[in-house]
């Protein structure tokens, strides 16, 4: 009943695989999408990444999952029908959507550019549409998107979009490298395992190279770094982050532990030191991404994957066996049984 | 012995109160200042602030403690004597001396005015001064200190000096609100008891008040601030005052729990908020709240007591019972035994 519902209440026909349980399986799933409304953008999905965030949706990890429900929300793909008053594109445009497709665009946060902290904010699956009807991600022949939610010069032959920044930290740790390296920044990667150093230096090009559990390499670099983005989503310590920064320091928190860090005080207050978090941004500092993206030529190194192969996909995906994303082709791979 | 020395290594005769061990009395004690130096600023101490921070120290709560110590860091008084290249001071002019006496003046934080983050800051007692001799505090007939480090244009008539920004938590909120007030802030005074709204409102000018474990209050309040200063040196949760912020609002702590704080990654990610510590500030920071002081008129609502009272105005501190800082009245009270 439920998926016959999600299959007739649109006129259009669509074709994905979703998730039906928290069992963390997906399998085919036919349901519809609505017609393109006047600002809407109809897109044929040509790829979607595989963001952590879509594993811990699947299988209900935050409590708020609902099903049957299509992930993804790293979607790119070539317009095939626009509105009327869409203005930006045109049909056999490239596009993508990321994380959210909808906001109430009057609050402060919106009429300040930051749609992601609006409290009406819609997520590109599994929310609820200005229309009540439930959203469906990019695991999915086919998309439509309000226009304002979807960047301009999406770059996406082999490419990833790269709005989700909160994801599995190691894609996250090879993408924040390149960003900072193209933003001028002397980069220094930071991990538990000096085996590490290799693939950090040669091939995403970091300055240097930091094992947290050598006490002396830590000792030499206490007090050097002005800002720390943290990609550990498991308990870890900041203490000893926190001894890196020089005074007036950041550390930005981009995964999310489920239980609460230990935060010392006294570093904070003897160093003016700051720990903050961050996740997507609004649609202005999207583009500004893609655009700085597409000007220094920053790309995911990713693992293409057909769509059959999504549920060995997340398997490895729990086993950090992957450099650094997977991408599912789905405009070559995926096929409707209508 | 060690008395000996302190009392015989400097040319000028002091006297003043000491702790002598952590048991946290305090009593007299015959001591010796330098002669004043090129750029120094000699001057009989008129005032002396009590700031939780000379009970941490007197007890050796954190471990950095030596023996005998001349607490005080709150300190205004009169000059009596300048040196040949003292250039902001003379005879008979007001000065005050704060937290710190010294720095290198050639780190990167001393060359940005932040002489409070040179890792050879010198603070005002209990430290070792550019000449090895132990610093002595404001408990004390007179005090010779770098220009440097006095700010001009003290106020200290039945006033303490405000620099010192890590303190006893009541009195540090009400100067807090005072403050935010004079900048021209709305102003919600957070505490846990109700007890204490109409001297937020009536007394300290409180825009609101809000109970922290009144649950309706709190959710009524949440998203709604900018920042929130926290003067909690207890433990305490978090995630109640990050809800409390808007996004990217800032938590301030400049309380030092002695464990660490639980903080949960959630909220930072999800409002981009972060959560931050502050001590004192340098001198030009300085400079520009007692210049802001004394444009506003803020002054600290003070108990004015003699120095033989200190003892029992420690352990006065100790249960809270004062409104809000105690000063100890040097001028009229010290009796040298010389």
């Amino acid at each position: 009943m439920v998926c016959k519902s999600a299959e007739k209440e649109h006129p259009k026909q669509a074709f994905g695989w979703a998730a039906r349980d928290s069992s963390g399986v997906l399998s085919p799933f036919n349901f519809s999408r609505r017609e393109t409304g006047e600002k809407d953008v109809t897109f044929k999905v040509l790829y979607c990444g595989i963001c952590h965030t879509d594993i811990h949706m699947i299988k209900n990890e935050w409590g708020t999952s609902s099903y049957p429900m299509v992930p993804g929300h790293e979607i790119v793909g070539v317009v095939t029908e626009v509105g009327s008053k869409v203005e930006k594109f045109k049909v056999g445009d490239k596009v993508g959507v990321g994380c959210m497709v909808g906001s109430c665009h009057s609050c402060d946060n919106c009429t300040n550019n930051l749609e992601n902290y609006c409290p009406q904010m819609i997520l590109t699956y599994g929310a609820k549409y200005y229309d009540g009807t439930t959203t469906y991600g990019g695991y999915s022949d086919n998309m439509v998107a309000d226009e304002h939610f979807i960047p301009l010069e999406i770059l996406w032959t082999r490419q990833t979009w790269l709005a989700c920044r909160r994801s599995w930290p190691r894609w996250l740790g090879h993408m924040a490298v390149k960003f900072a390296k193209a933003m001028g920044a002397k980069v220094t990667v930071i991990s538990t395992s000096p085996n590490k150093q290799q693939e950090a230096i040669e091939r995403l090009g970091a300055d240097s190279f930091l094992v947290s559990r050598d006490q002396d390499q830590m000792q030499v670099a206490m007090g050097t770094m002005d800002g720390i983005i943290d990609t550990v989503s498991a308990m870890h310590p900041l203490l000893p982050l926190l001894g890196l920064l020089k005074s007036h320091g950041k550390l930005i928190l981009v995964g999310a532990p489920e239980k609460p860090l230990e935060l010392p005080a006294f570093p904070l207050l003897m160093g003016r030191k700051m720990v903050g978090g961050s996740c997507i941004g609004g649609m202005k500092e999207t583009q500004e991404m893609v655009d700085f993206a597409a000007k220094h030529g920053i790309t995911s190194d990713i693992e293409v994957i057909p769509i059959d192969y999504v549920n060995t996909a997340i398997e490895r995906m729990l086993k950090a066996d992957v450099r650094y994303r997977f991408v599912i082709d789905i405009g070559n791979t995926i096929k409707s049984s209508h």
